[in-house]
């Protein structure tokens, strides 16, 4: 990807090299194992699935996520993971929006 | 979100974040126009969506995306495009991966 792309663009990287950060260490290089997927989700989504930290909650959530149920996250399952997420977020900011006065965080 | 977040946190809430940033301005705060759309691919997409620059190519671009055909861009109709832009990067470092000389980046 270009250099000078934008900030939208770099997140779209950070959000698929990140799969492969982890997917690649061992076994397949396009699956994440189930200790690859659990070592993610705590290093790098420990703010917003407080949830899934523990070793039975990400097994959960693994097991939530694997549709083709092979025991491993693939890229699309992933990405179903990341687009939760987002239309989680997606829903708490529209409703800060619509009527700024509900928002629970002060400021902006 | 907390500000101590990670790079991939942050990169979802970028994401999110740019879709109100556009469908705010104009109408329904949580849709997006033609004209929002279009800004924000010609703004925020131009080194990766090099086919939809011209007015026409991003009016097809909405059409193929706009599910509910009403004319606008949702969260989730926006979410899809991102998708499937993540998934073709996905391919295309996959590659990289299983097979490392076949990647036309020299370098890394």
């Amino acid at each position: 990807m270009a250099s000078n792309c934008s900030e939208l663009e770099r997140s779209i990287e950070v959000l698929v090299r990140n799969f492969y950060k982890y997917a690649e260490k061992k076994g397949k290089k396009d699956k994440m194992t189930k200790k690859e997927f659990r070592k993610m989700v705590s290093s790098e989504l420990s703010h917003i699935l407080t949830n899934t930290q523990s070793k039975e909650g990400a097994d959960k959530l693994i097991k939530s996520l694997d549709a083709d149920e092979d025991g491993k996250i693939s890229f699309d399952e992933y990405w179903t993971l990341i687009g939760e997420i987002a239309k989680k977020l997606s829903q708490q900011i529209s409703l800060q929006i619509q009527d700024p006065h509900q928002s629970s965080q002060p400021g902006h």
